[in-house]
């Protein structure tokens, strides 16, 4: 893999890439489809959320709080004002749990970490609630491995841009592994750098985004395989 | 001031250092006591709220989203269930309204960093909610003045420590301006770093703390008089 050589840092994604996290995202709206069953049907209500949540976005960013909150509005717009009191409490035990469920790893994690502990300089990069990201980061058991962690409001090319002079590196010393084509793959490639997109069985919509047939990137069906295309032995 | 001949860095704090924050939050208090009064006197609801918040800070940290989920909750409780949905949505406005009002900055703010830049390296040391403390940040027009934006979690030592490595400095080499003795004083000066105070007519209970009169700050009425402190004119 010639066109690895160059790399010096490599920055891993962590939701869906490191831990399982949208499942937890799609257990909740499952929940909270059933509470709105005597209002709306779940394919709307599912429908209606996704809108409401993006026209927080800009307000809420990401992650459990903001999803509790614009779930929290959508209760009361669904129902017409009608939604029982009990179902809000509901609401508020569900944003609680995706905050704090326990974190599970995804497979080959900790053995790839190990094998490319002291080859590169290995970064966190990922995006949403910093307390949230933080914890879940602790929670893992996985600190000692990075040599940076690095929560952005959003990935965007600034974002990734401003990464780099802190790191003091070219574009094409950077590999970003992940799961969302859209955040970790597109910005950094069109900057110079490289990416190897890790697709996860769940995206999120707000996710999924069109891709030029011609932008170069690695894909990979595990991220334990990232260790062959390096090309690293044991 | 010999002692502080030593400073490279200085560091602000944001809210109520650089900008009103906490007013937000106390006119929400009373917004929230009014939609409260059928159910319990104000005094009570200060205090039970208070103690919602505290049990809720582990999980959702700082900030308005945080402020909001914790309303919602006191008024289900406060009410035993029977809070009208009205309030709840008349909740969540007012939690968007912390989140969107307009940055207000303090008396002479500007001034202070438009002497100050080119002289030492200045930053933005904040906790709080990553998208809120950016958001209010680039409102404020005043992120071409920092060289450096870090957003903490919590504001404790080790916090602190990190940034110091971050910067190659020494402890001593490092100013923190700042409203609360607790997060922007304790830790630095307790690291060998300085301390300006510069305390704010309000200040939130989780910040307010008894010192050690052994503890060695400066004490400024008001930002702006840091230049004088620095011995530095036009």
């Amino acid at each position: 893999m010639e066109k690895l050589k160059s790399v010096k840092v490599i920055a891993f994604d962590a939701d869906d890439t490191l831990w399982v996290n949208e499942p937890y995202f799609r257990v909740a709206e499952q929940q909270f489809c059933e509470l709105m069953a005597e209002f709306m049907p779940a394919e709307k209500v599912n429908k209606e959320l996704y809108k409401i949540e993006m026209q927080n976005m800009e307000l809420y960013g990401y992650g459990a709080k903001a999803f509790t909150l614009s779930l929290v509005e959508a209760a009361l717009k669904f129902s017409n004002g009608k939604v029982a009191q009990e179902k809000i409490e509901r609401i508020l035990s569900i944003g609680r749990y995706i905050l704090d469920h326990p974190v599970e790893l995804l497979d080959d994690v900790k053995e790839l970490l190990d094998k490319l502990k002291g080859c590169y300089r290995l970064l966190v990069v990922t995006k949403g609630d910093l307390l949230e990201q933080e914890r879940k980061l602790v929670k893992s058991g996985l600190v000692s491995y990075f040599d940076h962690i690095e929560i952005f409001s959003d990935k965007k090319e600034d974002n990734y841009k401003r990464l780099f002079d802190y790191l003091d590196i070219r574009p094409d010393e950077f590999l970003m592994v992940g799961n969302s084509l859209k955040s970790d793959i597109l910005p950094v490639v069109s900057l110079g750098g490289k990416g190897v997109y890790v697709p996860f069985h769940t995206t999120w919509l707000h996710e999924v985004v069109e891709v030029e047939p011609s932008l170069k990137f690695y894909e990979l069906g595990r991220v334990g395989q990232l260790a062959q295309l390096l090309d690293i032995s044991e």
